[in-house]
């Protein structure tokens, strides 16, 4: 696919009024980072940072004329109207929740990319057929209220808000009052429907991983999002006095948890490098120095973006902790497992060409992390651009991506956007 | 050694009052356990539950006409007096504290089977040349303020009790200020000098492993306590998301860790199964099931009998775990560290013989756990009896040892004592 650029469009595409929008979003939920220019954000789901942040799109919004609305979990809506009014709209956007000791790109840089789009196109005086949307999808980290990604679920028709009318979280507080709040203080009508229309959705966001950097690509096109199976394995052993028990009179849970992930690790061992296998979580108990342990939990994060060989490894995995676990016994059960997702053919292709004509160097790649476009791509053709994250370095204070890489993305972004919108 | 054993004294020897004083004590500080003949204790150092535990004690021996003292640290004595006064006593007992999840035997025994030979003197009518006397000492196990075997190390003179004055419990209460409320709300005097003064000291303790049930012996005669070297370890990586970044290109703590664990489990490999080798605790951070761990902090406890063996195997450690740990980096400290302490072998004869001469089997073993009679030794000359506890169980609600085992552990420490202190 070739691209004609939009070249009044990526004109008026303004670097320093969009790294000020990040600056001035990132003051709610500021918390210290590695250096000044590293600070990060805490802006949890409906808390009093979010319901800021959200008021300040809003403001925004409202002063350059957009209409503004939400839908019955909080997602928020920002139109810039197209000539044909009956014409699903192309959405583009993200989230504006951080992880606890987030950082100042993930999520927020694709609504602001967004929104920038929006304001390009109204500055450059651009008509589209279809309606161009900005939407910032409610809890997508889950860090407060899980799961996370629950907005865009919502939207897609894969859960209802009621579901989870009563998750709550670690003070107690639902997740239904802390929406009805949210709902009540954003000035913006509740008159989305759900499920949602969409049109064709494109989401930018930082890579979150070195892959770009250490390539040199300043773009990354997006194919589509890899497939996760998440496991928890509790392996029990018996308690022993670390000063008389032998050794080979043991059940140490910990003893054998070593000999499981050996296993672990044998089989999941990958000479492209492809696949991703982690245990993040890993609790011992009961924790004494001079007492041997006799409970073992840990989580297994596994993600590849091949279905069938995601399916085969993460198939071995139960058989392969029971038969390393002797002499302590294991339980292992799937606590979460998603396919992998392949993005609409017809979108990457128009990303790749935006990318190509804009000359930037770039790599066609899969996501490593979850995003709401995996949801929204049930509903419409979908695609990702991805920007550089420096050091690969995400879900941390540090986070960091330069201007020019923002607005890379965000070139990118009005380009695939107005291609699927129509200019009239 | 042979032993003529003294009859009159051995048929005063009372298997249900002992058994009656166990289940009486077990009443301070009771918490449930897994049935009702396995309850368990929960009784801290100077608690409200080890402060009624030491005024039954001391009821029990004022009704008996001993005498009863304390000394600075609130070591409590009880002394049934020999025909030589100017005699350093022959002393026996153990430590009436126990862990948060304890159990009816861990210590208790060695006080309450001392003070069943008192009164099976007193009952048999047998006077002794030099003093007997039981000890009740203070914070053996450490649990609420550490170190443990505090009593005994200011009995021996390795510290003095204003050392601990500053430790504080988990609420904020200062060691001093417990001690001084211990000290007034026990009815005996303070008027033991410290260092303390011992001719002689042998405690009786259920063995805390398997080892004696497993051969089914009956008695275990103590040669020493095995050395003991204590480390803590740090390794340090980078987190990284664990959708995006290649396994290839993490510094992931916990794949460092396993790395650096079975390097250690190699190293420390013994077909003779003597070395006793244990990670207890070992704590990952961040935690989170998707992030790529950037810290692992784990314990090691080794012991061993003999010095020069655990002094090759525990001086191997840091460079094990060096040789290991990339691409993570680690700091090792040694944290606690005891040689191997070898009791007087006329006392170790003397249990034999008793042991021998009552026709129980039984092994010669070095002690796996550490005790105060480590501390006493370095006074006087010293020994110790096992019985088995049922499965090797301690420091756990279950931990049991049969009326029958108490009984025939109690005889042995008679003999003994009555053949250190002399017969009139």
């Amino acid at each position: 696919m070739s691209a004609a650029l939009p070249a009044t469009l990526l004109a008026s595409i303004n670097q320093d009024r969009l790294w000020q929008r990040h600056a001035d979003m990132a003051a709610h939920g500021a918390i210290p980072g590695p250096r000044p220019d590293r600070a990060g954000v805490n802006r949890a789901c409906f808390t009093a940072e979010d319901i800021a942040a959200r008021q300040m799109l809003v403001g925004w919004a409202t002063a350059r004329g957009f209409e503004v609305s939400q839908d019955a979990i909080a997602n928020l809506y920002i139109r810039r109207r197209g000539t044909e009014s009956s014409r699903a709209p192309i959405v583009t956007g993200s989230h504006m929740d951080t992880q606890p000791r987030g950082g100042r790109f993930d999520g927020i840089y694709g609504v602001l990319a967004g929104f920038e789009v929006l304001e390009a196109l109204e500055d450059a005086g651009i008509a589209t057929v279809a309606p161009v949307e900005v939407v910032a999808w409610t809890n997508e980290e889950g860090g407060r209220f899980a799961p996370g990604t629950m907005g865009s679920m919502v939207f897609a028709g894969q859960k209802s808000v009621e579901a989870f009318a009563e998750v709550r979280d670690t003070s107690g507080v639902r997740f239904a009052d802390a929406l009805a709040a949210t709902l009540a203080a954003t000035p913006a009508p509740i008159t989305r429907p759900l499920p949602g229309v969409v049109g064709g959705y494109v989401e930018a966001h930082i890579e979150q991983g070195p892959r770009l950097e250490a390539a040199g690509a300043r773009i990354g096109v997006v194919t589509g999002i890899q497939g996760m199976r998440w496991f928890e394995v509790d392996i029990t052993g018996e308690t022993a006095h670390a000063g008389t028990c032998p050794v080979g009179q043991r059940r140490d849970a910990l003893r054998s948890a070593h000999a499981v992930v050996s296993a672990l690790y044998d089989v999941t061992r990958d000479p492209e490098d492809t696949l991703r296998f982690t245990i993040g979580r890993f609790l011992v108990d009961p924790g004494s120095p001079n007492t041997v342990p006799n409970r073992v939990h840990f989580t297994i994060d596994m993600r590849h973006p091949d279905k069938a060989t995601l399916d085969r490894l993460a198939d071995a995995i139960p058989a392969t902790i029971t038969a390393a676990v002797a002499p302590c016994t294991a339980t292992v059960r799937v606590t979460n497992a998603s396919a992998p997702m392949v993005f609409d053919q017809q979108v990457v292709d128009r990303v790749e060409a935006a990318t190509k004509a804009l000359g930037l160097p770039y790599l066609v790649m899969p996501s490593g992390a979850g995003h709401d476009a995996g949801y929204v791509a049930r509903l419409a053709p979908a695609g990702m651009i991805f920007i550089p994250c420096e050091r690969g370095v995400s879900h941390n204070e540090a986070e960091f991506a330069t201007p020019q890489d923002l607005t890379n993305g965000t070139r990118v972004l009005a380009a695939t956007l107005l291609a699927m919108a129509g200019v009239v």
